[in-house]
């Protein structure tokens, strides 16, 4: 009756308000109520709330990561699904301590205070901090070039790669930027340099550093601390006329690592419950910030999938899986533990769906997966492509996500949900990512176009 | 030379960074140095910042208007376009005066403040403001019904018809609420209501009052105020258990109008210098923001496109016009005297593109004609796309804009940009609407959308 009743106000709206959307095809008519319920009655937005403003930042480790793990754990419970459960996982507990200091020392123009954070998984300084003459490189192979000459030895060095402003995706442009944050720090370290510096991974010029995870190889570590762009550029300047030196000191520091969980929430699929469909985000979010785009918008996306879709009333025929992954951030642990656990109990995941790249206008989704399979099953989704359009959605080929990437052996389709991506980095990983700069109906339609996608594909599976 | 330098630059970023936009037509070649330079050499976000933080909110007739007028001038004057004039018009001079108050006055619970500005062009209260009893409405017709039954006299007239958050376009949101703002006031007044109050035109809930024009008929005027949609909430609330009356007072005035200019310039085509390409937004902006969605990045992006081809050595065939408009938000003085005196000479605008729904991520354009011609033109556009979609546009049909509609009797095809619309209505009309709220990057890419298109129209034209 309920359910009668909500079609029939659908059909209201479809004839009178929305001609834009008028169809007359079953499937159009149920992704155009996935939206209107997404944009009237949401939960996204107020997760997301709580999410950040109550709980803040939740680094893996941390208790606001735990309390991340029960309020979800608790929202996914109180939506009627068939199970729902914590899979553990061992998590680093890196913690940043004490502000950072960051100054660069010149001859010319005395000592200036920089703008930094040091490094999720780097090792401090120690009180006393680190202190060297600047080299600044612009790849990872110039640092390997100047290092194998012994160039490194007692220096800080400086990764300087900018964003290449040209790419329209601005994931392109972090793509092309980040290796020096990620692998600069252990290059600099084997071949002795005390310290590295890296250019803030941003598209804009601001005096925000941003932090993110940096990996050592085989042994090789020294402190590390991102700079801000203006910073940055500052350091730049003083280095075409002099030799300058940076000191910083950062207090982070590396403690046992720490039980955490994924949160996990299944509804069994009335006729084909071996094939999984996926949503995901993942839970923990970097200390400085509060997390909002990053990535407290995949999960309340994820989330509200199942709540519009047991709004709708809908009843998956496949086994429909909400997954909140732990320690995204700094070492996938719960996206470790999930895939061996899958893989032992011969999981097959038809579908997975991940949502990391912020809470923004969607413009539809990336795919990818095993080459045996991922033409044929990419092909039936772009079949679809009609009912998304109207919507402004497209599927491209590409990376999905670093969660879901992990299920490739299973030989299913691995999808990224992709919003617009301008504003993204303006963000990413500073205290500006916090609510306000998450805008509700934005949110709401990344809700509305993933639910939509598991609508489809739930309905007609990929062969 | 340069140019040669530049084509063999942007050759190295389609050959080794941009994978995804790689072609080897020259259309594509060319359109990707539009958007490299847009992304790396554009001027539109500076020229935004000096018209919204140095001369900030620029209502017709003001002397911010004024300096706009002057400033941009001098821009358009620096690009060596062939001309640069000024075209009068007389515009409306309305100034809203001290701080306007509003307060709701119930019996249960006493007198509450509510946020209110008036409304454009609306009349003021003088001193002793208005008082009377409200009476809510969702619709004009409604009002109209009431009126004649003579249920509105002495009475202030509340019109709360919201947002349909439904509506994926927020314009389309904006188009079917917005009829209380524009005829709400002068319907009350015809039928002897003392005053006018009307939800804001926003799909957010916040205290924060939109401005924008009401249009008086026949003579019928009375005081008008928007109220946030807070205030809105709650006085609908207030009514749902009692009568209540409402006060408010604006010290608004129409002076006598003043002489504004649209600002022009123009480069004579080298091959079809009759047929014109016009891109245009308005200068004039509400008082109590400074215009930066609306309509500052519109003038922007319609600057830079002359810019950019310019720093391209591009030589247009037709007649490229770049029209800032005066006098869009409260009369359109500058729209008809650009219309009558274009028709007066005989022109003919072969395409018109209106930038005027904010300085957002470009989704595309839409477009509109005379009946006669306007599906074959956009049939033409329409094979264009492939040169387009690798930046997320799409051609629509739908209007195209305030200004440039004006002249379609000229059987032009008339364009609108057409940016994602979803955070518009948070800022317009409100002092929100300022530079924090534009990404650089968002509004480089509308400015190279618009060129791009410019390039094609101009290549190939429309017959």
């Amino acid at each position: 009756m309920k359910k009668y009743t909500l079609l029939l106000c659908s059909l209201f709206f479809l004839g009178s308000i929305s001609a834009q959307d008028k169809t007359t095809d079953e499937d159009a008519f149920f992704i155009r109520s996935i939206y209107d319920k997404a944009l009237t009655d949401g939960r996204a937005h107020d997760w997301l709330m709580y999410l950040t403003q109550e709980i803040g930042g939740r680094l893996s480790g941390s208790p606001e990561a735990a309390a991340a793990v029960e309020y979800t754990r608790q929202m996914l419970d109180s939506m009627g699904m068939d199970t729902v459960w914590l899979q553990p996982c061992m998590v680093p507990h890196w913690i940043r301590g004490e502000k950072e200091q960051c100054r660069m020392i010149s001859s010319r123009m005395g000592t200036v205070d920089l703008n930094g954070v040091a490094l999720g998984n780097s090792i401090g300084t120690g009180k006393q901090g680190v202190s060297g003459e600047v080299v600044k490189v612009e790849s990872l192979d110039e640092a390997e070039e100047l290092g194998k000459q012994g160039k490194l030895k007692g220096k800080i060095v400086f990764y300087n790669k900018r964003f290449d402003q040209k790419q329209v995706s601005t994931f392109a442009a972090y793509g092309g930027a980040v290796g020096g944050r990620v692998y600069g720090p252990t290059i600099a370290a084997k071949y002795g340099a005390v310290g590295a510096v890296v250019r803030s991974m941003t598209n804009k010029t601001d005096d925000v550093p941003h932090t993110g995870s940096t990996v050592y190889r085989d042994g090789h570590e020294c402190p590390a601390i991102a700079i801000s762009t203006m910073a940055a550029d500052e350091l730049e300047t003083a280095l075409e006329t002099e030799n300058v030196r940076l000191y910083f000191r950062t207090m982070c520091e590396n403690l046992e690592p720490k039980r955490s969980y994924n949160v996990i929430g299944e509804i069994k699929g009335s006729e084909y419950p071996d094939e999984i469909i996926l949503v995901s985000g993942h839970l923990d979010s970097w200390d400085i910030g509060t997390g909002a785009h990053d990535d407290g918008s995949g999960c309340v996306h994820s989330m509200d999938v199942i709540h519009l879709l047991k709004q709708l009333d809908y009843k998956p025929k496949r086994t429909l899986r909400c997954v909140l992954y732990m320690n995204e951030e700094n070492g996938g642990a719960g996206a470790n533990a999930y895939r061996d656990s899958s893989n032992l109990r011969n999981e097959f995941h038809m579908a997975a769906i991940e949502s990391d790249r912020g809470g923004f206008t969607p413009r539809g989704f990336t795919a990818e997966g095993d080459e045996e399979i991922f033409n044929d099953r990419f092909k039936q989704m772009i079949a679809w492509l009609p009912l998304l359009e109207p919507y402004g959605l497209e599927f491209k080929k590409g990376g999905s996500g670093a969660d879901v990437s992990k299920l490739r052996s299973q030989k299913g389709l691995l999808i990224g949900f992709l919003p617009d991506s301008q504003r993204y980095f303006d963000y990413h990983h500073t205290p500006a990512d916090a609510p306000d700069v998450v805008n509700k109906r934005e949110l709401e339609l990344g809700s509305a176009a993933i639910t939509a996608l598991v609508y489809l594909l739930d309905k007609y599976g990929l062969k």
